[in-house]
C-alpha cells in the first residue's frame, strides 16, 4: 500500500446505517424491563447491531490483536527498561505467559502477537511477523520512520483486521508493547491536542521524579526538533510515531473498512485510535472505549475521542489488558439481550413510557 | 433475633487484617509488570484476601442474592405497575427468566430469591421464603413496620449469609425486587444525607414528570409525618423503610460477621449498605461497589459510602444486575494474580521502583 492507495481506502469508510441501531432498540423496548433500563449495556448491542448490519449481533469469535514495536528514544534513558523487554514479552505471549494471557483466557479470545517493528528477531513462529522496520529512529534528533514506512505499518493493522474477518472474527480487542511508547504517545498527544508535554506525560512503567522529568525534557526536544503538522498524521507518524501506534490506526481503520466491532484499550491506544478518526471520522462508530487509563492524559484522549469509558481501574499495564475486560461487557449486554423475557412471556403488563 | 441480640452481634463485627491485604500486594509485586499497574485489580485481590484470610483468595462460588419487599406506599400512585408486579418477577426468576436470570448465567452465579415480605404468596417453592409481613405500611401515612419486624427483616439478610457461607459460597451480590422501593429509598437518603427531596429522587422504572413530583411530594409528607431520627437506624426502617432493605442490611452485616465478600448493586442496594455501616463501620472492609447507578442520588450514596464504582454504565434496572457484573471484574484481578508470571519465570528483568 502506498500513499495514495491508502487515500482511497479512507475514501471508502463510510458510517453505520442508524437503521441498525433502531432496530436494535425497539426489539430491547419489547423486553420485560423498564425503557432504557440497562442504559450503556443497550446502546452497545445498537452499535454491535449497526456495525454488524443484524438485529442479533454476536461477538462469541474475538482476537486481542497486540501491536507491538521498539523506540530508538529508548537510548535517552526515558524508561526504565530496555528494548529486549519488547520482544521477551512478545515470545511469552505465546510460548508461556505473559500479562495478556490470564486476561484473554478470562476472556475467551484469542491472542493475536503481531511484530510491526520490533528491534530483533523473534524466534517464536507465533508471532505474526509484519515487521516494517527494527524499530523506530531516536525521536529527538532523527525521524522514527519515513512516511511510506508509516503507510506500511498502516496497512500491516488493516491486513490484520482482513485476515481476522476472513477467519470469522467477529470483534477485536486492541493492545500495545514496545518499551518506550508511553514517550512517543505523549509527544503525539501534546501535538494533537495543543497541550503542554508535563500535562500529558506520565510515569510509564514506574519512573522516578527525575526521570520523569527528563523524559518529558525529551519529548519537548522531539516537538522543537520536528515541528510536526498536526493534521496529518502521516508527518506526525514519520517524525515522532510509533510502528505498532501506526499498526493500530491500521486496526481502527481497518475495522471500520471490514465492518467489525474494535475495542481502545488504554493511552496508547487511545492516541492511535484519535489519529484514525483524524484519517476518516467515520471510524468513531466501530469504536469501543475500554477503561480510562491511569495515565495523565488517558480521560483527556477519550474526552478527544468523543467516548466514555465504561470502567475504572486506574489500570496502566497495556498489552489489551483493559480492552479484553471489554468484552465480559458485550457478554452482559448481549445475554441480557437475548435472555431478558419479553412482556409477554413473561406475563407482566408493559411499562409505559408516559413522558 | 431481637434488638438487644442485634446489637450484640454488631459488636462482633471486626475490620479485616490489614497483615493479609499486605501479603496480597507483596505477592503481586514478584509479578512481571509494573508495580501497581493494574490499579484497582490489585486492591481488589488485596481486599479478597484480608477478607477471606488468605494470599489465595477465590471467588469460584457465588450467589446473588435478591431481597424483594412490597410497598404500602405504592397506592400513593409513585409508580407505573402494581404491586403483583413484585411477586410475577420473583416467581418468573427461577420458573423462566427474569432480568437477573442471563446475568447470573454469565457470572456463573446462583441466583438465590428471598421473600422478606411480598404482599402476597408465591406458588414458587424455589423462592426462600422468609417473609417477615406482607408488605409495608403506606409511609405517607402509617409506619412502614415495627421495629421489631425491622430486627426480624435484618435477620433474615444475615441467616442467609450464614446459609450460603455453610454451602461454601465465597462470595455474594446483592440485589432486590419491590415495586416502589425507590420511593422508600430516596426517603430514607434525604433523611441520612440531610439532602432535599428532589435532589434524590428519580424516575424509578419511567414516571412521567408529574408522577415524580408526586412521588417527591408522597416523600416530603412521609418525612413530615414520621420525623425519623437519622441517627438511629431501626427507627428510619420501621417508620419509611422497606422489608427488602432491612434483609439487605442484614445480607451487609452476616457478611462482614461471616467474613465473605459482597458486592452492592444500585443506589437502593447503596443505601442499605449506608444504613450497615452506621451500625457497624467495619462493614465497609467487605463491601465492594459495582456500578453507578442512574438514579440521581446513586453517586451521592456511593461517596458517602466512601467506595468508588468499577464501571458507569447508566444503569438502573436493580435486580443485582450490575452487582453480578462485578463478579467479573474478580474474575480478571483474579486471573492476573494467579495467571502473570512472576518476574524470574518470564525471565524479565524486575522493574525498580526508584521513586
Amino acid at each position: 500500500m502506498n500513499e495514495s492507495e491508502l487515500k482511497h481506502f479512507l475514501a471508502e469508510i463510510t458510517p453505520v446505517k442508524t437503521s441498525w441501531q433502531e432496530a436494535v432498540r425497539r426489539r430491547w423496548n419489547t423486553l420485560a424491563k423498564p425503557i432504557g433500563g440497562l442504559g450503556r449495556l443497550e446502546d452497545m448491542v445498537a452499535q454491535l447491531g449497526a456495525i454488524q448490519e443484524t438485529v442479533l449481533p454476536s461477538v462469541t469469535k474475538r482476537a486481542i490483536i497486540i501491536m507491538a514495536g521498539d523506540h530508538g528514544v529508548v537510548e535517552e534513558g526515558v524508561t526504565q527498561t530496555g528494548q529486549e523487554v519488547t520482544r521477551s514479552v512478545m515470545e511469552n505471549m505465546m510460548v508461556t505467559a505473559s500479562s495478556i494471557t490470564p486476561f484473554a483466557k478470562t476472556a475467551h479470545a484469542d491472542v493475536i502477537p503481531v511484530d510491526v517493528g520490533i528491534s530483533s528477531d523473534l524466534a517464536s513462529d507465533l508471532v505474526w511477523k509484519k515487521k516494517v522496520r527494527y524499530g523506530t529512529g531516536n525521536i529527538r534528533r532523527e525521524c522514527a520512520m519515513s512516511r511510506q514506512e508509516a503507510v506500511q505499518a498502516i496497512s500491516v493493522g488493516i491486513k490484520v483486521i482482513k485476515k481476522l474477518k476472513e477467519r470469522g472474527y467477529q470483534a477485536a480487542a486492541t493492545g500495545e508493547m514496545g518499551i518506550g511508547n508511553t514517550t512517543i504517545s505523549s509527544a503525539i498527544c501534546a501535538c494533537l491536542l495543543d497541550q503542554p508535554v508535563e500535562k500529558v506525560t506520565g510515569k510509564g512503567a514506574g519512573l522516578s521524579d527525575a526521570a520523569l522529568e527528563k523524559k518529558i525534557q525529551v519529548i519537548e526536544d522531539a516537538l522543537d526538533f520536528h515541528k510536526p503538522d498536526k493534521r496529518d498524521m502521516l508527518d506526525i507518524l514519520s517524525k515522532i510515531g510509533g510502528l505498532e501506534v501506526a499498526g493500530l490506526i491500521g486496526c481502527y481503520l481497518g475495522a471500520a473498512y471490514y465492518k467489525m466491532a474494535i475495542i481502545i484499550d488504554g493511552f496508547i491506544s487511545s492516541v492511535a485510535a484519535y489519529m484514525a478518526l483524524e484519517m476518516a471520522p467515520a471510524v468513531r462508530d466501530y469504536l469501543f472505549a475500554s477503561h480510562c487509563s491511569d495515565e495523565p492524559a488517558g480521560k483527556q484522549m477519550l474526552d478527544a475521542l468523543g467516548l466514555q469509558a465504561y470502567f475504572y481501574a486506574n489500570m496502566r499495564l497495556g498489552e489489551g489488558t483493559g480492552a479484553a475486560m471489554c468484552f465480559s461487557f458485550m457478554d452482559y449486554a448481549l445475554a441480557a439481550y437475548t435472555g431478558i423475557p419479553s412482556f409477554s412471556e413473561a406475563e407482566i403488563e408493559e411499562y409505559e413510557e408516559d413522558l
